[in-house]
């Protein structure tokens, strides 16, 4: 492959077009073709340079979309072309999608690439529901778990229960339930704060507080019932509540009720 | 405070200005005053509106800078002003930071805010280095600490050891003999890759690779020998080559000396 192009796998971010890097905008208005994941907002269409060809790629939540090798292989074939072209993917490429997959088959095929990071749905969710994902004394440790892929281990289940950093599940809002009783189940306090946050800082925004007591109790549920991130552990109790350009925090929908004791010792109610 | 102005936490990204959000972009623009990190690339300044008010404050390493409680009190004044305040912090403002403090003292004064997520040193190493974060069927679960502050529990040293997942640890590449040599003395295979990752994505990128028996031994040294992230776990084992816009991976410098499967089945030498 003498006249190989270059592709970027570019990290779109968690949702909203604006929260895309300058590099990856950059990579996007050099591309002669654009492979983007079928779930990204229409909005980052807008982006895409008008004479590249764009082919939507990738999987909607339950529908099957192109297989990943039909994917890997459409790369390959446009940089094989001399194309410069850039793959776009929600969140980060690196971190619950398979960016490793499809960085192997481009090297594998001698294509040249580049990997530009993006704003994942930790920070995102973190960000819209104005929780710290460590904070000093009191959390120093995140782990990140994926709803699809719960561990079974019942050491890691009590390192997680135990350990007081803050837990972060992908795509783990449809299992909340599950996942607090496991906590509360290896020795994590019924008390400890866990939410559930939902098209983070985009249209729609959503995020649901409670305990794991109550969640593992089945009364803790996302509001729209689509994916989303769970968060849960002590960092949470030093929640703010910043402002949405979306939907300020004032007009959050969803059961927030419970009450906290937040960084300041002073208590407030999270509604 | 009744003409309370606005502050925008925005995380910078890793280091290079191109790294940042456009929404973070679009909040300097509209900045009246920026606090940054002094830590944080010069480049980022030509991003700064030429009437702004713009005060470097934080820490440098090793060096105090202007105390947290300074920050926060400047941030509430200026705010106080009416103004529209950007405080531009390195990587994302809710991991490993003090953000979520700064939001606690901005609810505290009744200033309204917002917080834009930024890549964090996570993202950027991984994507600097070709490491997938997860990988399917190998590593489902990652883990960030903070060298500063690694855990004390024997039980979290077991799971990090023997669960399979991706660690990360931010500021851990001093300490790589250390954190090496407690997972494979709670059950960590000594060929288990690591790798240390120094200025992802910007001028003067390294990364260095070896197994955790090699740098518990004390063999594996960051380049620079200044603070970076180390990446361990059997994720590092579908390690590729992408190539830097400010770097070519062949040109990286290094003792890139260890031999590792790739994903593809092939064996190549990483230097």
């Amino acid at each position: 492959m003498a006249a190989a192009g270059f592709v970027s796998l570019v990290g779109a971010g968690p949702g909203s077009p604006d929260l895309l890097t300058l590099r990856g905008l950059q990579a996007l208005a050099g591309a002669r073709a654009v492979l983007f994941d079928e779930l990204l907002d229409p909005g980052f269409q807008a982006l895409f340079p008008p004479q590249a060809q764009c082919c939507p790629v990738g999987k909607r939540c339950g529908r099957e979309g192109m297989p990943q090798e039909a994917i890997n292989r459409l790369m390959v074939d446009l940089a094989g072309r001399g194309w410069r072209v850039v793959r776009l993917k929600g969140g980060d490429p690196l971190i619950f999608g398979r960016g490793g997959e499809e960085a192997e088959a481009l090297q594998a095929a001698g294509v040249p690439f580049e990997v530009i990071p993006g704003v994942s749905a930790l920070q995102a969710g973190a960000a819209a529901a104005g929780i710290p994902l460590t904070y000093r004394g009191v959390a120093r440790r995140i782990t990140l778990l994926e709803g699809h892929h719960l561990p079974d281990a019942e050491d890691t289940w009590r390192t997680l229960a135990q350990d007081g950093g803050t837990l972060a599940v992908y795509m783990g809002t449809r299992r909340a339930a599950e996942i607090a009783g496991r906590l509360v189940a290896h020795g994590a306090g019924p008390g400890t704060p866990v939410a559930l946050i939902e098209n983070a800082l985009g249209p729609g925004q959503a995020a649901t507080l409670s305990t794991l007591g109550k969640a593992a109790a089945g009364t803790l549920r996302p509001c729209t019932g689509g994916p989303g991130l769970l968060l849960a552990g002590p960092a949470l109790l030093h929640r703010t509540h910043p402002e949405s350009p979306h939907e300020p925090a004032s007009a959050l929908p969803g059961p927030f009720g419970e009450t906290f004791a937040a960084g300041g010792g002073r208590q407030r109610r999270t509604g």
